[in-house]
């Protein structure tokens, strides 16, 4: 079904989205409090150094093929984009994965201070909640807006990402299960992605109902896919075109879907978890075609 | 005007938002999340160990005072306790405050470890504002709960308690002036109590107006007031009673009031503190006299 939307027209919405919320994280970021120009300039490293924007590019797609207004979509999708990124500076923390390279530059604790990466991922954190609850977009409602907001809480708390991640702090140098990985990449990327999708949705004023499950399994799988794709692009790729380093979970001995399956294996179950996202949007017809055709794009990526 | 409670009565209602905040916080922290017990241990280890339980308490006393039913205070009360705990974990960091006692027991990251102590604020934060947003207590209307979110996320974020830290952060062994040392306190520890008022006040359906404004000056004068206190008995009180390092301040040449003014100094910049934020209720009547007695409480505490 994604056969409907050309290549070059998905590649230029993507890209007109990425544009999008660049200017709307630099406007959310343009932060002025007296005293703590330290952290405010940290913060705008953190986030606007670069990034695929894959987590705004799903809220402005999910929202804009359900008939939301692309400004009220500029909320949500900078918050999910703040927090991915509050993530990523704790993630590479000493503490946490310990790395010095991410987007292709010191990551936010080797540009600043340790103390200053924690504060960072906190009030980015905390900007991200704010920027939802302070939204006034004309059309849309405030049990929507709180919906929104739960959904997030959700994605990223210990049920989600915060959970995830705790998995993986103590899985480096243990065997883990195929079960037990996919349990941590759903947790850990895969909530934040699938949030994305539900908050764009419900921008869009979806309510809870059969079109929202079939885009929560259309986020589940699409974040799997797209966890097992960056496990794979570990392997395959150089440092250079990541912009992290490669070969990083291998000399970290962390279990990933290559290391456990044989990289041809783990390609196949890319596929399958894409295919199977994409068949989750059949119920929504042409609506889905956007979103079948970005799940195509997350899959074949090269980085 | 507080003379109108009686000490007794005022004892009486705090031990009883102490024990319901206790109860309540236990209830969240329930979680059962699978793979995660390290991480939920150590959630529950750093919110239910104890602690003077200020901001829940503050939650209910304008709430209540203002006309919420108890129950409809219990998810805003609940995340001001999980934001402040979020705080005290991620401020004991060896990059931060380096604190290895919290409340008479080993630090988060001594019981545990750096990288779970990083996650465990992170989690806290997200739950939070996951309580507020997910609350259904009848009688608060989605747009007020938007509200006390709104005022969350900005008692917590750079113009907030974040920010404060920041400059807590860079100010160890400089030099800092009065004013500089009242912008710190007054956001790392001020605007999350006056977040507590405002959000206890809103979920009682105070809207913004003269009201609500009255109680914003309480508060920041209250959180003024508390932090001056809290330097005092850095100096005057002993670690037992405590439950933290004595003289840490000090010993870290962190500028402090009594440092900075001398100790008896310092007393009556609490004691007017405290007037300032009793006069600010004025205008409230005998509905302000709950909370005016709770300034006394606090400015006269002894830890």
């Amino acid at each position: 079904m994604s056969k409907a939307i050309a290549p070059a027209e998905l590649a230029a919405s993507i890209r007109g989205y990425q544009l999008r919320s660049e200017q709307q994280l630099d406007r959310y970021l343009t932060l002025t409090e007296p005293g703590t120009a330290r952290l405010l300039e940290a913060m705008r490293y953190s986030v606007l150094g670069g990034g695929k924007r894959l987590r705004p590019i799903l809220v402005y797609c999910a929202g804009e093929a359900l008939g939301a207004p692309l400004a009220s979509l500029d909320a949500p999708a900078a918050a999910v984009e703040l927090i991915h990124a509050y993530s990523l500076v704790h993630d590479d923390l000493p503490a946490m994965d310990d790395d010095d390279l991410r987007r292709g530059r010191p990551t936010c604790h080797k540009a600043y201070d340790e103390g200053t990466a924690v504060l960072v991922g906190d009030a980015l954190q905390a900007l991200a909640f704010g920027v939802i609850a302070e939204d006034e977009s004309p059309g849309v409602s405030a049990a929507a807006r709180l919906h929104v907001l739960r959904v997030l809480a959700q994605g990223i708390g210990t049920a989600g990402m915060a959970g995830g991640q705790a998995i993986d702090l103590e899985a480096v140098g243990q065997p883990l299960t195929l079960a037990a990985l996919e349990e941590m990449h759903r947790r850990k990327t895969g909530a934040l992605i699938k949030a994305s999708v539900l908050m764009g949705a419900i921008t869009a004023n979806v309510g809870p109902g059969p079109e929202l499950d079939a885009l929560e399994r259309f986020g589940a799988e699409l974040g799997l896919a797209f966890q097992i794709q960056d496990d794979i692009l570990d392997v395959t790729g150089d440092t250079a075109t990541l912009g992290k380093q490669a070969g990083a979970d291998a000399a970290r001995d962390k279990p990933t879907y290559p290391s456990l399956l044989g990289l041809a294996k783990a390609q196949e179950l890319a596929a399958n978890a894409r295919d199977r996202a994409i068949e989750s949007l059949r119920s929504l017809g042409p609506r889905g075609e956007p979103l079948a055709a970005l799940a195509h794009f997350v899959v074949d990526r090269s980085h």
